[in-house]
């Protein structure tokens, strides 16, 4: 992040208070950076054995509620690492008997056995004090944002007791749509790599997996309707395939994480694999007047298609039960044939900005999304002053290699810094951390996607401490907008 | 590779031949491939239940022999991967009661409890045929790669049962020092990070470890002559080191798998954090007349600079086994001072190029390793030509990022291939992939180390079929001059 020159006197005073805190015990931070954050040095231990999440009397939610039973079960593995049901190795060091501890969660609106959506409440308040925690939220979603921060704030001295200071969080995400795209088409993912990528994203409080689960090289998504198409058009027909099974697994995983499953499938062009169990979809090439025996993209200028992609539209919209749905539409000029078919879906759509680019008829409320480099900011004005929401995903394509610590890059970048009106900005609902898989499978997806980039902590080399104290000023982009200790919002006690 | 128009006739037919081969059910290949490979389609079945590894009667070596005593308990993990010890699911799957299979090794001398050094025999001869296989070697070592290779040999069907296709390999390395090196310096890496990297390189039957222990960014290694150079040198005194008994669980480690830890201590150059705990180490440097509070190499100037680094090299040659010792000596114009004093050593002295482009007087058993780019040719001529053996490393700095196929081009490098004799030639005695640690640490070293470059299988993409065509052809550089099948060497019935 720049700072002005305005602000070089107070970040410079802030700077020493930081190097203060990095000696006194206590955790290092939540990532994201909460909008207000107060931390005192008190701190109480907790012990796995007299440990407990319990709902608050007034919680709308209580036992039973799927989301949030299993949320408690997952949150205490992640909590106390060391901690192995049945083993009672922890209480051999102890020094005095553990006093108890009780997470209170309560919120206001069941909605357990729901999913999350775009208007969905993430907001959430967090009070650690003596013995007990309360974490209270409007929604579900908002209780698993509260979990994740309580988690992150757990911490082991070098004896392997834990211990939380006392924290009061007050947090809500600054934008509603926090995405990262998984290409599992040029590489097939296998599933168990998708639902450790859920995973992960939920400690980062990203909230949409945007599922671009075919393309030109290879169709994994076995339809119900169009069998062929993943029997011919995957790398494999029974290995490299997301059964219907499959793909309802990865949107249970991701809902119980207030995760939303945006599937895309992108056509009419990136559509080569379809066509491999779809006869007549695509359009042929000619070399003069003969068939050249390759393809361009779906064909516009035949009935079929518009038969094909309305049942099969159709039937995505039965298997995914998110309102959005990612079209697609880069990189050819004629994508309107496919918008104007997708009124009857009965979903909010959207596609890259090419079709906006292309000067397209583009109904009013379908969603931009923003892929093509440096030039961004001109286009996030254009396509706000056309009056249509819009995503951002160009300066975090993260599949981008090189050297060094590329994600300040990454992280600098501040989505609503464009020429507009307030109205304009408040169009920008979001971003999109982009994975594509060109060269990325499961052997290399996880370091590639969190540890060299959005997660790069550096924690073995010369620049971790360097680190540690530049990290209290590093703004997760979707979540805080201003620097934490400059703006008054952290107490050190 | 690259085929001389002459080849290209025979190549085109035994092309056909490996596409059809593709279709048999058997195994894709032992990788590096062995000097001689002789399948046929007849095939044993396996069953984990009636599988032993056995000593031959004849062998020097009988059960108490450390070495292969554990690696038949770890091959039968590797070659069973679905098999748990204790579960008898296996059997319910059976068709009939499955026959016996027994491995029987015997290898010519004994040597169990020595440490594999240069002039180690790794030759085998491996021969499986109707219920049993056939290993015979000289060394214990040879015996590993044989093991390696027939773990190789098994595959399973779609159903999950395991066999064995009968085959006869002679096999022995075409360099006799095929080496890895490892950077702990610019990131620490966790002991079990480098203990897969050992199991892995013995995949690829890699047989030295060269351990860049430290470097200017750290000192990990706790010396007991000189504790303070990771007390106050080390990312951290107590958790960023490396501790005598891990350096022993190191090389203890890699010599079950026939591996040498050849351990480099770089000086005069790259010392800066030996100068934290060994004051008056390094050459201060001026501003005017004043010092400038920075260092630059070990000081040549004093006489404490050769009693310490003649005490820590003692220390060296006492902790680690093997005949060779890495003196470093790059990007500094006097190491000079330095290789004189290693005589004492009674080791054979491996440097970097840079001593002898700077005209250093050099031992003649001193081996010269070359890491500069693109010249590297010209470099191995003069090299030989002044009667030097080399290692060469400069194709082979795997740390640098591309995208795309880019091991084709690592796998193409011919070290041989340089204007010289034939005396020359033999003086080149292998090569070393170079990790080098900038960018890399244990979250990415595994991904970017084995299964970006060296064993880029492309297994989930639609490179895969192309690939496993190609794979036949590719050689790997260190053990296989010639092509396969156009040589006579490999039989399809």
């Amino acid at each position: 992040m720049a700072h002005t020159g305005i602000h070089s006197q107070p970040v410079r005073s802030c700077l020493l208070l930081v190097v203060v805190s990095v000696w006194v015990q206590q955790v290092d931070g939540v990532w994201p950076l909460p909008q207000q954050l107060d931390q005192s040095a008190d701190r109480n231990s907790l012990s796995p054995q007299r440990f407990s999440f319990t709902y608050g009397r007034d919680s709308a939610a209580q036992t039973g509620c799927s989301v949030l039973d299993a949320a408690f079960k997952r949150y205490f593995s992640i909590i106390f690492p060391d901690f192995t049901k049945g083993s009672e190795n922890g209480l051999q060091y102890m020094w005095s008997e553990p006093q108890p501890f009780v997470v209170s969660v309560s919120v206001k609106t069941r909605g357990c056995d729901g999913y999350p959506d775009e208007d969905s409440d993430e907001s959430y308040n967090l009070s650690v004090s003596e013995g007990q925690a309360v974490l209270r939220s409007v929604t579900v979603w908002g209780a698993l944002r509260g979990l994740e921060s309580f988690s992150q704030l757990v911490y082991q001295d070098d004896y392997g007791s834990y211990f939380i200071n006392k924290t009061e969080i007050v947090d809500f995400p600054r934008f509603a749509f926090r995405g990262l795209l998984l290409d599992t088409s040029r590489h097939y993912l296998p599933l168990h790599a998708i639902l450790k990528t859920l995973d992960a994203m939920a400690y980062s409080k990203f909230n949409v997996f945007h599922w671009h689960i075919v393309d030109d090289p290879s169709f994994p998504y076995q339809s119900r309707t169009f069998p062929d198409l993943s029997n011919k058009g995957a790398f494999h027909p029974f290995t490299h395939v997301y059964t219907q099974s499959d793909v309802m697994r990865v949107i249970e995983h991701a809902r119980m994480r207030g995760i939303r499953v945006v599937p895309e499938f992108d056509s009419p062009g990136h559509t080569l694999s379809w066509g491999k169990g779809q006869p007549n979809l695509l359009t042929p090439c000619y070399k003069g007047d003969v068939p050249s025996g390759s393809f361009g993209p779906v064909d516009p200028t035949v009935d079929t298609t518009y038969k094909f992609m309305e049942s099969l539209l159709k039937e995505v919209k039965f298997v995914f039960p998110d309102s959005y749905v990612h079209l697609g539409g880069d990189e050819v000029s004629f994508a309107c044939c496919i918008m104007n078919m997708t009124a009857a879906l009965n979903r909010t759509s959207i596609v890259w900005q090419d079709v906006f680019d292309y000067r397209e008829r583009i109904p009013q409320d379908t969603v931009l999304e923003i892929w093509k480099g440096e030039t961004y900011q001109a286009e996030l004005s254009r396509m706000t002053q056309a009056g249509h929401r819009v995503l951002l995903s160009a300066p975090w394509y993260i599949n981008h290699i090189s050297y060094g610590q590329d994600w300040r890059n990454s992280y600098a970048v501040q989505p609503q810094n464009f020429s507009g009106t307030e109205e304009q900005k408040k169009l920008v609902i979001g971003g999109e951390v982009a994975m594509w898989g060109e060269y990325v499978d499961a052997t290399n997806l996880n370091p590639r996607l969190w540890y060299e980039k959005i997660h790069r902590q550096d924690y073995n080399s010369y620049y971790y401490y360097l680190y540690r104290i530049f990290h209290i000023f590093v703004i997760f982009v979707f979540v805080k907008a201003e620097s934490l200790c400059c703006s008054g919002e952290v107490v050190e006690r």
